[in-house]
């Protein structure tokens, strides 16, 4: 089977390469990614709602044009284990989502998907192999709408840039009289 | 003057492919994560934090092995123009801002920074040539201390995943009775 513009394996090493390690996570987010475009029509602009912040957006950004700093990509984080990508025009969508109810003939998925062991007890390279067995078998999709919110057009853009009298540094004006760090509390303090 | 691994122009023709087009932002995030790798210990292990979601993330996906899915880079998203790179078991780290004050003599930078002109007034080839010649000169770096909640092995793992009584998936056992998003809203109906 291929994943997107890959084969398998290639996949695996573009996965190695780009988030450190081969994360089974990415290698159902690649399947996730191609399910989805074959639900869409072909050559319409969407965008990407992944509602895990663990691996899947990296599947995103590997196959698509979606990225976290392009704004094509967002994470709205549930924790479960689904994307979404719709037109960004008129919010029409597909969602895939892996179905822990398909797994029952996937021991190693399952175990790997629920931690049900700890993970030196778990083989990387069987979980791959099921994961390139079981094909798009282990997962569902659900059509969707997306708020508006969300849609191209209806996002605030080039806001003013001003600088904060506190820190000194540029933000964006319409958050409030001091930039949000020094309006709040920051996850770190200076030191030098 | 390279960025990361690359020649200047062969940086910005990774952007293009990465990002979907040349935003000046990352290459101003190339060469911030330069400044912050100067600033560290060669051979640390270090995470990054990104305090704008636009552009900069994508710098720190191309040139360092963080991304937003391996959790080593995380978006604190107060709208200004720095990165924090720091060492994840002791917290240290360099922060690295772009300096308005310097930008007196960099007038293409200074309209795209504060957008003070249109996207179509601005040239793009002028704004890259200007952060070329800029080089490093623009930028201020911060000494900071990063808050332990943000440091390895203080981050909640593996975490017990369970099915949601109300949709059926997966998710973090923790978070509820009910998965987040069968708690509150989520930015889409379904449509079938």
């Amino acid at each position: 089977m291929n994943i997107g513009q890959y084969s398998f394996d290639d996949f695996v090493d573009e996965v190695r390469k780009f988030h450190g390690s081969v994360a089974p996570g990415i290698i159902a987010g690649g399947i996730m990614v191609d399910i989805a475009r074959q639900n869409l029509p072909e050559g319409e602009f969407f965008d990407v709602i992944c509602e895990s912040a663990k691996c899947l957006p990296d599947a995103v950004q590997l196959l698509t044009p979606c990225t976290i700093g392009n704004g094509w990509l967002r994470i709205i984080n549930t924790t479960r284990y689904a994307i979404t990508m719709y037109n960004k025009y008129t919010g029409e969508g597909i969602r895939v989502y892996l179905d822990a109810d398909n797994l029952a003939d996937w021991p190693d998925i399952k175990n790997w998907f629920f931690r049900l062991k700890p993970k030196h007890e778990q083989s990387l390279e069987s979980i791959l192999k099921s994961f390139h067995d079981a094909g798009q078998s282990i997962y569902a999709t659900q059509k969707v709408q997306i708020s508006p919110e969300f849609l191209a057009g209806t996002r605030k853009k080039h806001r003013a840039i001003t600088i904060c009298p506190s820190c000194n540094e540029a933000y964006s004006a319409d958050l409030g009289e001091l930039c949000p760090a020094c309006q709040g509390k920051l996850p770190y303090t200076s030191t030098g």
